[in-house]
């Protein structure tokens, strides 16, 4: 017998041939009827979602991703209008990236078309469901998406509402694919599906993404995982740092793209870390500091290497004292998920080497690392953060979910 | 104890650092040293290629085998001016693909970086060696290279000798490495090397592409296999399709952009097959053919799916009639693994829905498959033909062994 997964990713593959036609214009109009059907549909979601929430009550679900499970009238308004969003940036598929003609008359031609089959696979935020869909439609692409079983109930009735819509428009229904299977063996059965899946993107926690890493023979992009540094160097003025610091661990603590060590050089410790650190105990951070620091501030616990190696996404944050650049260069190499990396300073010759040695998607001069995102790069939505160096890097717009294909055109050219 | 794969995968990720440094003129005159060294040296290569020789012949290796692995001065004259037309070819590192400024003032440079560290795994072709070090060290790549062990004692004196000549450059002499240990572990545990190696890219048959492609955690650019078709359509000029076809099975059919099936539309086939088949058969290519196939063409073996699905690299062809258009394009859809397909025809529509539909790397109008080829494109040496749709697609140039880095510079900016 074939496998749900199966069964639907081999739909799903033979809507990509369908899919790589549309126009644009099919698409968005696709889209907009999509956002239409999730508006329409608001109650029967907010009820799909109520028992997902009962569920995850009764078996003792912490509030914070009960808060990131539920549904109401206003979020899945925004989330409609993220669709909308959608429609309105560039079609990338299409595109002519190169043309040109070889001196034995051939005609060559770049061209940009969709990936095929994309695999998205997720935890238990139904909006990645919607999110991920619209970008994998618009760039021609079908998608089987394989959601945390803790938002079932809600997925399943989003995805009835969306394919309900695709009937109604030029898209084939078939292209939206959700796995209905909670057991972990379906994500597995995913993870190996070459020749249907083209792709798999995973977007979740360290031990989802870890999994999809080690044992998807399809190819992945590895997205997320953000142990995310900020470099306080000797001359650094204190206000700028402090808020640079303060911004990147405390505005948003939950993202990838959130501080979690702090490297202060000791010139500028001695001077400003008392002061600093009192404002992040202030707003109740829990501060973790090597020798040097926990000289400084009494209230820091003592920092272990296996600390360094760990994204909180929480209000916990590692401070360590260095003696020079290099030092803190060399702690970066060490620890950094090569995500974001920070350096405030007003040596240009220090920002120079830091934003050149640094191995990160992203790299900043006396900026928070908080901006690493889609819609903060003026690219608009994202199907997720690029920690890997194939393919995309840093935030995947639409361009990310294409391939190229060469196009020759000859009057019978044959190779000598 | 470090194992020795781990040992130099460390090595070549301390000295990558030093790579992402360099300039092109220094990264130039490294190349320049390392084909003068091999020239030099030459005597000493075809001693130690002596060995492996003789080690094949008492193992029964097949001629054309130990044709591929024999090296003379020629041959090692050839492998040098590889390496100086790589010189030749612009630099991809350190280009400025995006520049923009964000309206809080955040200035954003999308800039191409080197991806790292390159782990090659490849069989008993010598010049593989050096063609893969050239390509990633012109690229500020580290290389790990993991070749047959048919060939391990010219690869160690190509090895030797490229290294010496980077003592004598700017490069690191440690960005070069050599894994000797001819055990199979030995690639395995490459393969597995996240954290080291910041892609994999096998070069060689079918076998060993499966292999990386199935155990591999580190990313994998999948390249060559090719199960390449030409579909002849209905009202094709007779002359034309024979010679493209002809071309592509028979010009050189080891390698991966050669035919394996011819599929004719049936008017074409009862018109021209008598005569294209003997042109195959007095070429010695053995022909297996569909039914119909064989009704018209008495020596034609009968084929199986199995035959379908095989990448022969021989002087073996596949045939196979349809009645149109339709039933081609599913027949490749079966059976191609996205290298190369042709259609020849005079039916514009045709060659517009073959070129648009079919997904391959390389779609052909007219023209043989044979052309899919670096040098042919015009970019020069390439480091192998990617068959997959990520990150690159096609003959991959000196830019498929780059990555790209944001930089972003603030004077402050806090995410509000």
């Amino acid at each position: 017998m074939t496998s749900e997964v199966k069964q639907k990713a081999r739909l799903a593959q033979e809507a990509a041939a369908v899919m790589n036609r549309l126009t644009t214009e099919q698409k968005n109009a696709a889209l907009l009827q999509m956002a239409d059907a999730l508006v329409s549909g608001s109650e029967e979601i907010i009820a799909a979602n109520a028992l997902d929430l009962e569920r995850g009550r009764e078996q003792g679900t912490s509030p914070s991703l009960l808060d990131r499970l539920a549904l109401n009238v206003d979020r899945i308004g925004g989330i409609a209008e993220g669709l909308r969003q959608i429609v309105s940036l560039p079609d990338p598929v299409g595109a002519v990236l190169e043309q040109f003609e070889r001196p034995n008359g051939l005609r060559i031609e770049k061209v940009s078309v969709p990936l095929g089959v994309i695999g998205i696979v997720y935890e238990a935020r139904p909006n990645v469901t919607v999110d991920a869909a619209g970008l994998c439609l618009k760039t021609g692409n079908s998608v089987v998406l394989r959601g945390g079983s803790a938002a079932l109930e809600s997925n399943r009735k989003i995805i009835e509402l969306l394919r309900a819509a695709l009937a109604g428009s030029d898209m084939p229904v078939e292209a939206l694919q959700l796995i209905e299977d909670s057991d972990r063996a379906s994500v597995n059965e995913m993870l190996k599906l070459n020749g249907l899946l083209d792709v798999i993107i995973p977007r979740g926690g360290a031990s989802l993404i870890r999994n999809v890493v080690e044992n998807a023979t399809v190819p992945v992009i590895e997205t997320g995982a953000g142990i995310c540094h900020t470099y306080v160097d000797a001359g650094a003025q204190y206000d700028m740092a402090a808020d640079i610091a303060f911004n990147a661990k405390v505005q948003r603590p939950s993202v990838c793209n959130s501080m979690e060590t702090l490297i202060l050089h000791e010139a500028f410790a001695e001077r400003h870390l008392a002061q600093l650190a009192q404002r992040f105990i202030d707003a109740n951070v829990e501060l973790r500091g090597c020798e040097q620091t926990r000289a400084l501030v009494a209230a820091a616990k003592p920092v272990t290497d296996e600390d360094f190696a760990t994204e909180y996404n929480d209000y916990i944050l590692n401070i360590r004292i260095v003696a020079d650049l290099d030092e803190a260069l060399a702690h970066i190499r060490k620890f950094s998920t090569k995500h974001s990396e920070c350096i405030v300073t007003e040596d240009a010759g220090h920002a120079e080497r830091f934003t050149q040695e640094v191995d990160a998607a992203a790299v900043y001069h006396n900026a928070s690392t908080r901006f690493t995102d889609g819609f903060e790069f003026g690219y608009g939505a994202e199907i997720g953060i690029s920690t890997q160096k194939l393919h995309a890097r840093g935030p995947m717009g639409l361009p990310a979910l294409t391939s190229t294909k060469f196009k020759v055109y000859g009057n019978g050219q044959i190779r000598g």
